[in-house]
């Protein structure tokens, strides 16, 4: 198998993708593909030691900003080291494209390039939120689908749940429907006829409604939503525990007296706060789509690149693509 | 001007409301109408000193629960608190009702008893969310209307906007639409319909789109979004802070070192939760019903009814329901 990582995506491009990618060829011992600008990463290759023969490195004149319309960009920048990453995988050069370019980009090119599976009404991009107890909890779709119907849900439902199964190894998956109550016969129209789906559906652990103020303390596995409420959920969330740890920094410096205190809690509220950092929680896999495609946080540092690929080589090896294809063809049927 | 309380609800009814009721008399000197219990309201109505001459007690015998189906309370048990007060506000005896019991069987009531107010296509439930510097921002609709169209929207732009302008003495309330972007364009198909209505729109101070990440930091007055978002959004902020809050005193006691951290901390750290506690910020304003409604939290103190009767004086005096009925005829011409 062979991993091929959007060399130029990211905040910390491409430093800390070279970086990463050396820290996986010794960890994990994979094949790695690097597209981008090839002086600027063999220079920084130079820099780590691993085994260099595992690390090919591809050419590429253009990147992908996040400021470009992501079709646009897609569709004209064909020698950008996103879409020569993802023809890589069209082409079965090889299986899983990590990026922590333009998300945009990403599932656009996801979609235009490598294509939908048959049978799958729509992909979507699932994230992990961590929870308060060191876990976290997979959300359906961060923002790919913005407008969706019952199928769609029903289809993220599916393939998060062998996600779950497949990549993170957890046995019999609770998929919680995101809603507004957690009663039977709550929510809005599309989430009254998911559930009844949901309710009905075969080899999912399906356990009801669940309120999105539970999340965080990991109540469930898997929240099923479209992208729109998913992107509210992740961002409600990312932005109040940001904003509460602001305040409390605040707090901490505001008298003498706060500040010993802080001092003498610092080791503990940094675990707190690391245990929260959405940006070490991997990838986000845009699933759907007849390829490995990993989404890695635009800031991701070495570790997190590292563990991006980590994520692509379990997704290879669980053979998500193949479970994914067997139920949409179920479907199609 | 008179306010009738539903007397019977929340959780700690009749005992906060017949305290809040007694302050608000010496703080306000309003007239004020209590429905429920009259043998336990009058027992609690004595011990405060207060102007008795200012209320008055309406005897009922029966109280709408939180698990009652709200619709079936409110037709059935005519002789609830709840529903002998909203008939007061029906046959102008009162101006204004509260009631700290069930949300759904108050906007029930408010739909089927008071009605709507001509020219608005849908009533909102409108709540105050607490922001990190001390004010808070109102999200149009946190659940009375988990499916809207455009319309809905406009209409909870216009109400919420004027009960900002008349009851919060707001001059020039910023109003924003909850999305998942903040560039033009973004979101899913109502939500790009709403905005350009809103860009559209006289007399509103329309700020564009706006991430809910950003909503704690108040960087805005208004968020307009339907009651499914709306509720998404209050009750994930609410329980990330709770969360996070609970996982502080763990980390605040994990230690003999962070023990004693944490009682140098104890004032700041407390304010700060103070200033988050959502069930302070007074209650939340019915918009589009031809009375006036305000649903108290159900864990209402006495503090916390004493404002919101102050609430709705202000609701009164600012002559809301005058102009909300004036921009509902205008559409309807």
């Amino acid at each position: 198998m062979k991993i091929v990582i959007d060399g130029m995506g990211g905040d910390n491009a491409p430093y800390s993708v070279v970086e990463g990618a050396c820290m996986a060829v010794n960890e994990y011992g994979v094949d790695i593909i690097i597209t981008g600008d090839e002086k600027i990463i063999k220079e920084e290759l130079n820099k780590y030691d691993c085994d260099k023969s595992k690390i090919e490195v591809v050419h590429t004149t253009e990147v992908i900003t996040n400021e470009e319309k992501p079709v646009t960009a897609i569709r004209r920048k064909t020698d950008s080291s996103m879409v020569v990453a993802l023809k890589m995988v069209k082409d079965k050069k090889a299986d899983v494209v990590i990026s922590a370019g333009s998300t945009g980009a990403l599932l656009s090119g996801g979609v235009f390039i490598i294509k939908r599976i048959k049978g799958i009404s729509r992909p979507c991009i699932c994230a992990g939120m961590p929870t308060m107890e060191g876990g976290f909890t997979l959300i359906s779709d961060t923002g790919a689908n913005v407008d969706c119907n019952k199928q769609n849900l029903v289809d993220f439902a599916r393939m998060t749940d062998i996600y779950a199964k497949k990549v993170l190894g957890i046995d019999n998956p609770r998929v919680a429907l995101g809603n507004i109550g957690t009663e039977d016969g709550k929510g809005n129209a599309l989430v009254k006829e998911v559930f009844d789906e949901l309710k009905g559906m075969d080899g999912i652990n399906f356990i009801g409604n669940m309120e999105t103020r539970e999340i965080l303390n990991g109540v469930c596995d898997i929240v099923i939503c479209d992208g729109f409420i998913g992107n509210i959920i992740v961002k409600t969330m990312e932005g109040s525990v940001l904003s509460l740890f602001k305040k409390l920094k605040e707090v901490m410096t505001a008298s003498t007296k706060s500040k010993i205190g802080a001092l003498l809690m610092k080791g503990e509220l940094k675990k707190l706060k690391e245990l929260l950092d959405y940006s070490s929680y991997g990838g986000a896999p845009f699933l759907g789509v007849d390829g490995g495609v990993i989404k890695a946080h635009g800031s991701s540092n070495a570790v997190a690149i590292k563990n991006a690929i980590n994520q692509g080589i379990k997704f290879y090896n669980g053979n998500v693509l193949e479970e994914i294809r067997n139920f949409g063809g179920l479907d199609e049927q």
